[in-house]
């Protein structure tokens, strides 16, 4: 970590889907404009948002259920979910079984292989996504949270066994107040729409219909959108289509800018929905959600949840508990996200 | 399922790591003497013991934290981890990382093959062990929870893609008591020797020192036994000792079949260690404890647990959470334990 | 292996795709009819039909080529294959590229996983199918080639690590006599229709109009059967439309039964083609063509080849090369078949 | 492939384990002093040495054989053979037995997951080792044979699915003549120490030793070197003692520079050896035998091999046989090597 450069020159200013071009100035001083380094929890933090998800925040949180209803809000995980690009599953129960004989009994273990962070109901660390910045140089170098480099992930192993640095296992246990955003409830629809952003707006009256406002959201809560979009999940082709990004897809709908940036500011510790993305597929113009979340902010993301029964039984304000496996090296994990009423 | 055979005549009766032979009499009518069927959640039951976490009892144990401070009872995964016999554990993350270019960034995931749910700290769901009874007409038959066969198990896939029933996806949320047996503070020891077998005894001491008695143990609680086992976690070849079961080996510690019974009697919902194995390696009779936990009762093990900071602050009564994953077919899962205290 | 009950006694006679009713008769009776055991090669072979690639066959088939031409028989493996099932196919060259320093360079690796010795272009062992016989008793027993049962081939390791007899390491070298028999140019076609059963008149005519007969295939020889089916492989709904075996399916072309027969009959070691199985898919009656070869015979196949540059250039005797890789205890192999003219 | 740049100036020369610094020139004018582009074969060449291999040549080693004997030159693949460093090997035959039923059989398959072309006896192509060299501009680029570059094989994949360029497909069968230098034979050992270095004075003894010279080693030829050292291969604390690479390894013996250097002058096609990497480790000095071969020659490298029968019954030269399964985007091929005598 010794060579890990955080304190470069940039250059000009933006989040885009592409290069992040920063004003020229050192990064602390462009913390006000969007992405920055160090963060709000330190040069050497790699729990990112996380941290405010703190033992005190974890008391408050127990006090909120009533009545101990938990409910699942992820999906199982099998062969035959829909998957970004071609991810093979594959899953054997070993040793088959013996025949049968007086003595003994049987052991059972299963072999897997696959994309173990980054399948189903899945967790998005901070390994996931960089984006590339300009150096005051000219020339690019893609940066992770607060400021980890593509070179700091992979420098001894490239990959093998994990990435080095940003790995899923230094994220905290979610155990928080969540908050579920019912779209597809305000606007009246089983799901909304192939590719539909919503709006600052949609999320205004959505929370105005469940009797909350944008005030009701605050430091270290977990925030997740119902889209309706989990109608697909049988439906592969359908839900994929968000995926592949070619022109003849149909894309998944999804929060945009505006709303990232509300969330950021709002500081929350983990934000999700029931689509591949969480954001609006395709993207409408050049920021990506994802990034603008991760890289400053250290906010984690949770995608292909499942809220449709938490929805129907108008359940906005739960005991969250959400837990990464602690994978040494990953870029995500598997979850089972569950609320508690 | 239809074809399932749960009211078959059986012989005699006795536990043990080989053959259950029952007395003659209908399974039912065997209840009070071991392995029963159908067990106490009902004849088509899959979840077993995990039944015992109800609303109730959940509200009951979001009650218990006081300081809302957490305890990470897991071990991270990795590579480098002690296993069980010969087990593969490959990660790597992809795609690699690109020569950075002025636009767009990077979208990392990882690939990986290992035994996933039964490596590191370990949940065993009903699946992962069978014991032999023999029926009337002399043959045997492989018998899991609740009375359900290998043939259930296998039946059509043969194991590939998981089990057909027991699959750990059918295990509730573990958001309950969580209580802590410190065998090895008892003592006086940094951790037990190898093959120490613990005793009831041990057990009513070490408990009278934590200033409680058999009597706070109930039902739905998780309980963990802390041997202090753990400080071998490093040194795999010493940890991994218990495992291979040739004359060579030194084994681990662990509790044995009369704490087994124990423990079933007070319907508790989930019992871990820290060591491979939770019962005593080798096992000194013909008991099996997992099989005695397994069979009659649907209670599931956790294993490879870290228990040393928690016996350390002398938290002997938490707010557990335990979440297996739903992967569909599996016989067990990775678990990241937490207490809250 | 000293459990191994080769001279067991059957009942009835007949090769199906189910049960092999053999008649009431030691093993070694029933060898004109059709399986027996032990068979043409002593009881404790694990070769099969590559025991007839002798030295004198292999100093033989040197002789044939005029030019030194090679022509590939096989396609390349490739993850967009078609595939027989849901077979996954990954792999990923490791470690990713290293940013370039100015010492050293780079070694690169490819992790693998998939279905090795079942998929693409594969040789079929003799542990790859079995089938029921039924036994003096009434009761069934899995049987493979020279009489080796189910119970052999998954004794102790119950196929982790390979079947523990007829592994795919047994067999010989295949360096022979190649003989195509072109069935698509004699029909004047680029294909076979689907699930086309090629006939042995067919075979005759194809035989025929190459300036052949029935009398040029011998001991020891590799067939192969042009049905010009590959013209299909970039197109795997197609190609694999043979496969899947539900109504929907048209299936591919095929040699069946009586060719089959045939082949036997001359004792050749090797038989193949460009389609996924050889045989005629669906299957017109209860015959199995790879049980028939298998079981009693030791004869392997060859499954989806690439016989068109073959056939374009009327090369219908060669120098054949296959060389199953000898991994320890698989089923099959992939393998590079090569002509030589 | 467009982009690819192999007309690079160049500024001085050496081949070394570390950066090839070459003298300023064209990479054509520095033909003669070492690795070159384009290489002997063109430009667009990814076939290598296995280009010598011609159907003229083919024919005249068909003509070797006088008994038609076979020897296997490999290795069979199992889970326990000597690895280089942390290599998985994985492999459950699928789907494992049913239990017999009247009716049908069983099919069973293998999932193997491991390193695939870089295991056990294995072939390595033109993928697996690349060298750095350093620009005029004083940068350093990664170069691989005939001058393809690191960014030409993972430019849109990053190694997922294999290589982009110079993958193992592309080398051509080798049906060639095999000549054996059996340099344990001539020391009069069972094997060469650990860390011998082979010397040009040793070969030629050895080949005098044999009734041959230098001038029996010619284009095209597939040259291998019996050191005995696969009397380690069921021991592979000792056998792999050569690939780690700390101080407290004793290496394996192997040829180095001056060999390569005449091996090269010969235009041979394939060379080979029984230890883990054909050339002495460790390496005496900065000169890597790998680089030497593969950069400019593009000569392909055959690693633990079995030579054993083949010295002890003194067959010198041979019909040789070796088939690289075209496994796409691979960087080596796991090969079953046969000779003829």
């Amino acid at each position: 970590m010794n060579n890990r450069q955080r304190t470069v020159s940039i250059i000009s200013v933006a989040i885009t889907s592409g290069a992040l071009v920063l004003a020229q100035s050192t990064l602390a001083q462009t913390r006000e404009q969007g992405p920055w380094w160090p963060g709000p929890h330190g040069p050497d933090d790699q729990a990112g948002a996380s941290n405010y998800v703190t033992p005190m925040k974890i008391l408050a949180a127990l006090q909120i259920p009533q009545t101990g209803e938990t409910y699942e809000l992820g999906h199982p995980y099998e062969a035959s979910m829909p998957s970004y690009g071609s991810r093979p599953y594959f899953m054997q129960v070993v040793p088959p079984p013996a025949p049968t004989s007086g003595e003994g009994g049987i052991a059972n273990s299963e072999y897997f292989s696959g994309f173990i962070g980054q399948m189903g109901t899945q967790f998005d660390g901070m390994a996931h996504q960089g984006g590339n910045i300009q150096m005051a140089d000219g020339s690019f170098r893609t940066v992770f949270y607060n400021g980890f480099t593509a070179d700091d992930l992979f420098r001894n192993n490239r990959g093998r066994g994990g990435v080095e640095a940003l790995g899923v296992e230094h994220m905290k246990p979610f155990i928080t107040r969540g908050v579920l955003i019912d779209i597809a409830g305000y606007k009246g629809v089983d799901t909304l729409p192939a590719a539909y952003e919503v709006t600052l707006d949609d999320m205004r009256a959505a929370l105005a219909r469940q009797a909350m406002s944008e005030d009701d959201i605050g430091q270290g809560d977990a925030v997740f959108f119902n889209y309706g979009w989990a109608v697909n999940w049988t439906n592969p082709s359908k839900y994929n289509d968000s995926y592949v990004g070619t022109g003849e897809n149909e894309g998944s709908p999804g929060i945009y800018a505006d709303i990232t940036r509300f969330l950021i500011s709002r500081r929350i510790s983990l934000v999700g929905a029931d689509s591949c993305c969480v954001e609006v597929r395709p993207r409408p113009g050049t920021d990506n959600v994802h990034r603008m979340l991760f890289l400053g902010e250290g906010i984690p993301m949770l995608e292909n949840m499942e809220l449709r029964a938490l929805a129907a039984d108008e359940v906005y304000e739960f005991l969250f508990i959400g837990l990464p496996e602690r994978i040494k090296g990953a870029t995500g994990s598997p979850m089972r996200p569950i609320a508690i009423r």
